[in-house]
């Protein structure tokens, strides 16, 4: 029985699947970024979509694309653990995919909303979920600002939507501060693997 | 309500007590002492005991140092976390030590059996425990061995108990397999890093 126990431990653990939710302008998509560049395993999701490729976009790489009738055929079916629709289109995260990475060990990467998290949490329990931080509301301001992409109207709607999304902070497991990219990126990685280390991760779920 | 969440956000986390338990011979000393050194706000814990000082021992350093009668008296006044006899003398970590380096943002580092963290774990639950394995049994045998400091006899002891330990590591939050120092202290670093990003200590705990 301990020798098992023993056992259990040492095999190789699962993946993770790890959600990353931020207003925007908290940096949430540089920091996916620099995780997945510098620790090993860690894969961006690859959502489904139902919209045109665009020129330049890699089929299997930057989406997977599939036409609307055949998407819907799959929200019947259940395949997606998350789903939304966006200028009439439609973008899913597939089941399939996230298990298949995570049963391969990876750690998978998940940029999303808060409405898209609060699914994702729903229909896969087990999940890593972070919320990104700006270092103040005057920051997140002066970044979006910077970025010079905003029209002034867009800008105050951004800040508006920040104000509502930080009410969720509360449903995630894990918040970051970026005051610092490096900063940031570290307790991100800190977080990934202390996951991995997490003793619930090896037991069998309680039936 | 948006902007007071994320104030709450910024301010200093406060501290974290962290229980490290591991059958003999898995390195988990040699871990916490590596960690103290490494990691800035980590504190060791120092127990309270009702021994003598003996010769070069320092105390408020080594061991707070109190009559058995005193220890007996803050016993019945329920001042420790967790309290044992091991020799007929008693070793205990006292509650106000504990909160009063929490409350200064310090990470407390006890390594105890898998007792004393029992005990700990109901006093404070907020704490977090993880357990030290060895990467095989094999390799314990061999440390033990090594290590040259005990008799056949107590090889034996020390196996079996090393044996019935492991049943323990099921209750632990983490476990970490000290297969190389470096990794294992990395891992215990990291373990760190992400309990303090976790949000569940930002928030006021629902009465």
């Amino acid at each position: 029985m301990p020798t098992r126990t023993l056992r259990k431990f040492l095999r190789k653990p699962k993946g993770l699947l790890v959600v990353i939710s931020a207003p925007s302008g908290a940096g949430k998509t540089t920091i996916a970024l620099e995780v997945i560049q510098k620790v090993p395993d860690v894969v961006r999701s690859i959502s489904m979509t139902s919209r045109s490729i665009r020129p330049g976009e890699i089929n299997g790489k930057d989406y997977v694309f599939v036409s609307q009738k055949e998407f819907q055929r799959r929200i019947k079916l259940n395949h997606f653990l998350e789903w939304a629709e966006v200028h009439e289109n439609l973008y899913g995260t597939p089941k399939s995919w996230v298990n298949n990475q995570i049963s391969k060990g990876k750690i998978i990467l998940l940029v999303i909303d808060v409405q898209g998290a609060e699914q994702i949490k729903q229909a896969y329990p087990e999940c890593v979920s972070i919320f990104i931080l700006p270092p103040s509301m005057q920051e997140l301001k002066y970044r979006l600002i910077k970025r010079n992409t905003e029209s002034k109207e867009s800008l105050t709607v951004r800040i508006r939507n920040a104000m509502i999304e930080y009410k969720f902070v509360k449903d995630y497991d894990y918040a970051v501060i970026n005051d610092d990219l490096n900063n940031a990126v570290e307790k991100v990685r800190a977080i990934l693997a202390a996951e991995k280390c997490r003793v619930h991760r090896w037991l069998t779920p309680k039936k």
